[in-house]
C-alpha cells in the first residue's frame, strides 16, 4: 500500500495527513519534527506493547532523543489526574518548550496529549500518531484537544493543531471489534452530514469493511479526512460548519456522560445518528425512509443502534450541557437530506421531550 | 483622576487597558464586552468583599447576567484543584460559549481566571480587573494564564488575551503593604530592562510611591503598562525579547518553588532581580556600581534583598525547571547595563554555581 497525503489548510498552522499502512517505523515522516530534540510518547499500556517501541526506534533514527509516558487505558481516566502524570513526567525529564509530544493511541490518548501539548508551559507542539480507526478518522484531525469533567464530556480543552498525523492503517488489524465498528460509525457520519454518494459507496461496500480489507479501508479513512480537513480549513475554532461534525454527538455525548463512560465513543455517537436522523424526519426534514437507510447503514457496519432508556429530564439535562448551546437553548445536528447536515438552534425542547418520551 | 487608555497592539487580538482611580463600578467601560452576554466573576474570599457587589452592579448595568466564583485566597491554591471548582461552578450554571469571565483580583486570580476562560469549552473571552499592583503592571497584561505544578510554577497555562484589562488605582490604597512593595518590584523591572531614565524617576520619586500618592502611582502603572504593551506586541508567544520581562524570575521562581510558594511573587522577583544584578557585575556585563544602584532602589522602595540559603544543588534543580531553557541550559535574563536586559543562553553552570556557593 502507498502512502497518501492531504493537507489540512490553516495559513501557518497548515499540515499534512499521512495515510497508509506501516507507517508508525518510518523515521522519515518524523525527521522534519524531531530532529535534534527531545520527543516524549504520551501512550497507554494497551498500545504501548503493541507499538512503542517501533515508535521509539523511528524517532532516534530520526535524530530524537525520547522518552516514553505510559497512562492508564480508558475514556474513564481522560480527567485533570492523568494529565497531571503527563505533566509531571514531562518536569522530571525536564522536558522544555521545543519538546515534541508524540500522541500513540487512539482518540483518548490524542485528546490528552493534545491538551497537554496546548498547555505544558504554554504550549509545545505535538504529533498525532493515531492506532484506532475513530481517531485516524476524527480525533486525531482538526485539533481539538480536551479532557473531561464530571459534569460533561469535553468540557475543559483547547484547540491546538499538530505538526502532523501520521495514519498506519496496519494498526487497525488488530483492533478489537467494539472499537472497529465504533470507528466506522464516525465514518458514517461524514457521509450523512456532506455526501450522500461517499454514503452509498459505504452501504455498497459495508462487507468489505467489515472485513477490515485494505484497500476498502484506505479509501474510507481518505474519504473522511478530505471531508473533515475540508470542513476544519473553513471553520477551525467552531464558530459555524464545523459545528456539522458533531452530528450524533448531542444525543451521545448525553449517553456517555449518563453513563458514565462506559460506552465507547462510536457506539454513543451510531446511537446518536440515529436519534438525530428519527428526529430529522419526525420535524419533516427528512423521509422516514431516509433514515431508515441511514439507520440500516449503520447496522450494516456492525452497530447497534438501540437508545438507552434515559427519563427525558435526564436527556435533556445533559444535552443542556453541550458546548453547541447558546444562551439555554439546545443546539442540535439534524439532517436537511442524506448527504446535507444542518445546525438548528430553535428546537422547541416540548418536542424533543416528547420525542424522547416515545423513544 | 481621569482616565487614561493605551493599546495592546496584536492585530485582531489588541486590546486596551485602561487606567484611573474608582473604574471598577463603571458600567460603561465594560458594556461592549458583556452587553446580553452571561458573565462570570472569578474572585477571592480577599478581594469579593471589598469590591464584588461594585462589579456586579456595573456588570448588571452593563446588560449583562452574572454570577460569582469566589476561591480560596493564596498563591498556595493556584493549581488544577481550585481550577476544577471555576469549571465546576461554570457548569453547573450551564454557562455557555459567549460567557465572559472577568478576573477580580490579583496575579493569583488573574492567572486562573485567565486560564479557565482559555480551556472552559475550549475558550472563552474574559476581562481583567486586577486589584493589586502587580496584577495592574503586570500579570494582568499579555495574555499569560497558568496554574502551578507541584514540580514548579506556571507549568502549566496557555497564551491567552483578555478583552480589555480595567485597572483602577483607587483599589491600591487598600492594599497590604507587603503586597504593595512586591508591586513595586515589577515596576523596577522595567526600568531595569529597559528604561533607565524610568528607573531615575523611581529613585528620585521612591518617597511618592511608598505613600501610595496618586499622581506618582498612575504615572509608574502608565509607563510600566506601556513598556509591557511595547515587548509584548513584538512578541506574544515569548520566543524572544518578551523573555527580557523575566529579569529577576529565574531566581525567583526558584525562591518560590523551594520555599512551597511561601513567599509574595514580587518579593521573590525582587531578591531575584538583586541576585541577576550582582551575577551580571560578576560577568563583567555591568559595573558594581550600577548593581548597588539597582539594589539601592529596590531597598529605598521598602523591599528586602537578602537571598535565602539554599544549597547551590537546590538553586540549579529549581533553575533547570524554568520555561525559558532549551537543551537542558538556564537561560538567564542579566544586564548589559541599567536600562537594557540581556538574554543569556550560554552561562556555564559551574559560574552559577560559584556565584551561588558566595551568595
Amino acid at each position: 500500500m502507498s502512502l497518501s497525503t492531504l493537507q489540512v489548510a490553516l495559513g501557518e498552522r497548515s499540515y499534512p495527513i499521512h495515510i497508509g499502512a506501516d507507517l508508525i517505523g518510518r523515521a522519515d515522516l518524523y525527521a522534519p519534527y524531531v530532529r535534534n530534540r527531545r520527543a516524549a510518547i504520551v501512550t497507554n499500556v494497551t498500545v504501548a506493547p503493541l507499538y512503542a517501541k517501533q515508535l521509539e526506534a523511528a524517532l532516534v533514527a530520526a535524530g530524537a532523543t525520547c522518552q516514553r509516558i505510559e497512562l492508564p487505558d480508558g475514556e474513564a481516566y481522560k480527567d485533570w489526574r492523568t494529565l497531571n502524570q503527563v505533566f509531571g513526567a514531562l518536569l522530571e525529564a525536564q522536558a522544555d518548550r521545543k519538546t515534541v509530544i508524540v500522541a500513540l493511541g487512539g482518540g483518548v490518548v490524542g485528546d490528552m496529549a493534545g491538551f497537554a501539548a496546548a498547555t505544558y508551559q504554554r504550549g509545545v507542539p505535538y504529533l498525532q500518531v493515531p492506532t484506532t480507526l475513530l481517531a485516524q478518522v476524527d480525533s486525531s484531525v482538526g485539533g481539538k484537544t480536551a479532557i473531561n469533567h464530571p459534569l460533561g464530556k469535553n468540557m475543559v480543552g483547547a484547540f491546538h493543531q499538530p505538526l502532523a498525523v501520521i495514519a498506519d492503517i496496519a494498526t487497525l488489524q488488530t483492533l478489537p471489534p467494539r472499537e472497529y465498528a465504533a470507528g466506522l460509525a464516525e465514518v458514517v457520519k461524514y457521509g450523512a452530514i456532506f455526501d450522500e454518494p461517499f454514503l452509498a459507496w459505504l452501504e455498497a461496500n459495508a462487507g468489505a469493511l467489515r472485513a477490515r480489507e485494505p484497500g476498502a479501508l484506505a479509501h474510507a479513512i481518505r474519504r473522511s479526512c478530505e471531508i473533515k480537513a475540508l470542513i476544519v480549513a473553513q471553520d477551525e475554532r467552531e464558530s459555524g460548519m464545523r459545528a456539522l461534525l458533531n452530528f450524533g454527538h448531542t444525543f451521545g455525548h448525553a449517553i456517555e456522560s449518563a453513563s458514565g463512560y462506559g460506552r465507547v465513543h462510536g457506539e454513543a455517537v451510531a446511537v446518536g445518528m440515529a436519534l438525530a436522523a428519527r428526529f430529522s424526519a419526525r420535524a419533516g426534514r427528512i423521509s422516514e425512509a431516509d433514515a431508515s437507510r441511514l439507520v440500516g447503514v449503520l447496522q450494516k457496519l456492525g452497530l447497534d443502534v438501540a437508545a438507552p432508556r434515559f427519563a427525558p429530564d435526564v436527556w435533556l439535562s445533559y444535552m443542556g450541557r453541550d458546548k453547541k448551546n447558546e444562551a439555554g437553548r439546545i443546539t442540535l445536528i439534524l439532517l436537511d437530506a442524506l448527504g446535507r447536515g444542518a445546525i438548528v438552534k430553535d428546537t422547541p425542547p416540548e418536542d424533543l421531550r416528547a420525542f424522547l418520551s416515545a423513544t
